[in-house]
């Protein structure tokens, strides 16, 4: 493994760890931007942007595009959450400078009206498609809820409403404030030629003219609200709740990832004791969401509505407890385990080890090997876990209810 | 990468490909069993068993079993499915026999009726999940509906009252019945030690006692019914369609993949420039399922309401004209790419290979290397294509349709 960094006079950003033994390569475009990007006006833009990239180019009809991809067998795709929008594919290390040609040109998209207009529809659909997932109607009203008023609680689809308002000129004003070179990292992992995927990026991108980009990134310490939507469509009671805790920038992020794994993986952990083993919840799980400048631990339950009330009473228990006693030394020795064991295996696929290697980059411009950020995770101590569930105060949750309940 | 190879004297098979180069191995015991060798009494015992594997062992609690999962790092789960339930894990080469001495003792569980009892509950939960979530739920009756009355249109989870009225004793006698080792195959991949590996299945499974165990495998052409369920409190119609296909047996399984990778993978296909592209779906996909002496393809097609029907007419006149007009030339290769690519990335990670090594040594008792897959897959004509979807009659449709809609 060796890796790489450069950077092209615009200031776009070069990244990649190289690994010859590997039969394939993935790269990615990191653009910083994402809901929390955006006014309420624009609600949606950065993914339908994201949709439009696929669009086609001065170059490239849509179906260019989608016919390019294939020719070249790449396993691609893109998404956009709160803060990073993320283009990339994965291919045979023939293909390598074919899909950074077809990445590299589809990031200067041309957003033809007509192509707005038709793939408006489609956003649309994609909000409709939500309806009949309470899990990510829950989802999306507990980040509101936890961050009212923070630029985190944006919605990261949009409305029915803002999506139908917005126009392309909208559109191209976003990507003209957000797509800088400066705000952008090309990251590549598994067996790359460095040297050609340098040379094609020069090609691709320095003609990419720079300019500012800035971001707010105040704390949060979560609005601590509860809310009870009523919806006796659903049949079960789907409960997310959040509580604060440290930032992407923050090194107690080791800690919250264990106290997370440590009260609600998906088994052994102390939520599946206490609420899927003995059958009160369908589903109880815990997880650690770092992000910039903020960051969260974001739950769910899901049980009988009979249950509802005693699922989320057992859960705020074991906060409780958990944030009182801290975990044993055999929970903290487990958790870690699995941890490092997930990512070793997560890291033999570039597609699973892009990610890692472009987050650490966007979000700390580092870059941390595999062994060390599973030395930095098996160094934790329990006090440390404790420490940091402490002193966010995991009990200060926020709280949705979504089903046939008109409390909780 | 090696092919091993070799029989306890009481019928389990060991394969394994090994893969010094992997940074990880993982292992499974693939048992020949699932629904649908269940009768009507017993509905859903095959996937109850799956989870009471993990309730312990004459020399481990249930506790001790996820705790030891945990210890060792490993990625691990089980599932069941029409005709096999796999028990897998992954983990450093270090670990692996401890892997498979956790393994190989839970697949003689104790079966303890206090477990027994308290898992019920888990699984009517599991059973009311998917209440809420539509897409589940039709899948499961296009099953029903197309293999009326062929064991593959049993229920993989059964219902509240099968379960609810399910014995202890009736499990026991499935499981004397079903998991013989001549019907069980120990799958190994990845960075693994072929003589510990052998060593330790030989100490932990050869005093299995064995005995015959026999599965009907009849063909199946369908029921090519309608059933409309009308249900108001889903906001979207959610159509799913089936129609027949090769077996896991027959050769013409490459050209289906293809065939249904040209008319309705996610993006770039047939149904997708027909479906999702002009926003008439949100869903718009087909799939090609091989089993044991039937195959069939599977459909879903999500839109709103007030296009659903227009959205089936369309999905419907795309199987048409495929079936007269077969793929063009571009269109194969792009879907030969696509596959082919898609089974490298995959392949590269020891879990991604478990199953395709599983598989073809449970469905045919042959062990194909990735680059003989992908030749094979590679040395399919369009007439093949073609040909493929008329001798099966890809118009003969099953349809469910569940939403708001009273007709489609």
């Amino acid at each position: 493994m060796e890796f790489k960094k450069t950077q092209l006079d615009n200031g776009l950003t070069i990244v990649a760890e190289v690994n010859p033994s590997a039969a394939s390569m993935a790269t990615g475009f990191f653009v910083r931007t994402g809901s929390r990007d955006e006014t309420p006006e624009i609600s949606g833009v950065s993914h339908f942007l994201e949709h439009m990239m696929f669009k086609g180019t001065d170059r490239r009809t849509p179906m260019d595009v989608n016919r390019e991809f294939d020719e070249i067998g790449a396993n691609y795709n893109a998404f956009t959450a709160e803060e990073n929008t993320v283009y990339y594919g994965a291919v045979l290390p023939e293909f390598q400078n074919r899909l950074l040609d077809l990445l590299g040109d589809m990031l200067r998209p041309a957003l033809r009206q007509e192509d707005f207009d038709m793939e408006k529809n489609v956003i649309q659909e994609e909000i409709a498609l939500y309806l009949d997932r309470p899990q990510f109607r829950v989802y999306e009203r507990i980040m509101q809820e936890h961050f009212a008023g923070h630029p985190l609680g944006n919605s990261i689809l949009g409305t029915t409403e803002s999506i139908g308002a917005l126009k392309r000129d909208q559109m191209q004003e976003y990507f003209d404030r957000r797509y800088s070179p400066g705000n952008v990292s090309l990251v590549g992992v598994g067996n790359l030629d460095w040297d050609a995927f340098v040379g094609k990026a020069t090609e691709m991108c320095s003609h990419w003219k720079p300019f500012g980009v800035s971001r707010e990134t105040p704390s949060c310490s979560g609005s601590q609200a509860t809310e009870i939507i009523l919806d006796e469509k659903v049949a079960r009671e789907h409960v997310a709740f959040a509580t604060p805790g440290p930032s992407a920038q923050d090194e107690r992020r080791f800690a919250a990832e264990l106290a997370a794994a440590i009260i609600g993986d998906d088994t052994g952990s102390r939520f599946y004791y206490a609420l899927i083993e003995p059958a009160l919840a369908d589903e109880a799980l815990l997880m650690f969401d770092p992000m910039d400048g903020a960051g969260a631990f974001i739950g769910f339950v899901s049980a009988d509505p009979s249950r509802g009330a005693q699922a989320i009473k057992i859960a705020r228990k074991e906060l409780e407890t958990f944030q009182n006693e801290g975990p044993t030394e055999a929970e903290l020795k487990a958790a870690k385990n699995k941890i490092a064991s997930s990512a070793t295996l997560k890291g033999e696929l570039p597609m699973g080890r892009l990610t890692a290697v472009g987050f650490d980059w966007v979000y700390r411009n580092e870059y941390k090997p595999l062994d060390d950020q599973i030395d930095a995770l098996l160094a934790v101590s329990a006090e440390e876990v404790r420490e940091v569930v402490r002193s966010f105060d995991i009990t200060s949750t926020t709280l949705v209810g979504l089903g046939p309940l008109k409390s909780l």
